[in-house]
């Protein structure tokens, strides 16, 4: 087989520019993402984001001036990746809500609400990067909550529906955080599946 | 008055050394909670914090030999001030449970909070930082949970019961993060409002 195999070098020549240059730009978003979740914002540089994703680090600034530009661009890029797939999984929009609000906590224990829990607190103390990553929070968030809304098929004309989703959605970052330091795991499957059921009767 | 109000030298040296020495540790404590919720983790050092309590670096270090000893010990002691206080706050034990709801909320969105914020995600990825953590967490963890379940009149014997309390715990540690980077009190009292009103409505 070996001489009719492209080579590396063969193959990415093939592939258009363009296309080369975003799918240079993704592997630099997600490496960032990975990056920011292992290392915290200290240890979150252009240069190891680059490195991780094989990129030299002139291609890396090209697509992205600045660290705070790199880092606010991948924990979005990420929180709209994951949009996209909490909606692929209940194609048909409203679903059986313990399987929604299960898959909506699962979106604050993983790596993508680790990376932005480490964004959130280097911003607190971080003049540069507070605005954009305040800005980016609230916007991540209604594109949240109107997920979650939609999919408990939640009716929030009626008193008090917004609030039980926006706590619940609070509850979920909460757990988030209590998962930080150790694997959580057990004691939340069992707060989940009581406050589901609290949710259940709230939202009738 | 001049002449019988002692200076300030004169009233130090009345207090008993063992006094001064509390009270010493008690000034650095404070000030290094303070400094960790304004400078986050790697803006806070020992030096930092001496310099803010008023005291030299040596007797700084007399009292803590690292780092990681001032700073889990402030947290502790602070979060230990603020279970005393909120039990002080509710002297008769259960109580209103909008007023103790309150109570327990405001205990995740203040400089306590915020400091040991600093130090979780701190710790989540320094591994000197880690274990010391996780154990303090853990106690402090338990130590809330036991004053929500008795100022909040919950039987832990009824199924659920348990499960409500710590996820309304959760809810407020994701209350205090959603409140890190802008002012969220108009939309957190409502939420807490939604809940109080489901919580009340789950323990009976």
């Amino acid at each position: 087989m070996g001489a009719v195999t492209p080579t590396a070098v063969e193959r990415v020549e093939r592939v258009p520019k363009q296309d080369r240059s975003r799918a240079t730009r993704q592997r630099l978003l997600e490496a960032a993402v990975a990056c920011l979740a292992e290392h915290g914002w200290a240890g979150s540089t252009v240069s190891v984001v680059a490195e991780r994703a094989g990129v030299s680090r002139g291609a890396a600034q090209h697509h992205f001036r600045t660290r705070e530009d790199l880092f606010t661009a991948a924990v979005e890029y990420v929180a709209e990746e994951r949009s996209t797939a909490l909606r692929a999984l209940f194609p048909d929009g409203p679903a059986d809500r313990r399987a929604v609000v299960s898959a909506l906590v699962d979106l604050f224990t993983g790596p993508l609400f680790r990376a932005a829990l480490h964004l959130w607190v280097a911003a607190s103390n971080e003049d540069q990067l507070r605005p954009r990553v305040t800005e980016l929070e609230a916007r991540v968030g209604r594109e949240t909550h109107r997920i979650a809304v939609e999919l408990l098929g939640a009716d929030e004309s009626r008193p008090g529906a917004r609030e039980t989703v926006q706590g619940f959605l609070d509850l979920a970052r909460g757990l988030g955080l209590a998962n930080l330091l150790t694997d959580d795991r057990a004691r939340r499957e069992r707060v989940v599946a009581q406050w589901a059921t609290l949710l259940e009767s709230a939202l009738g």
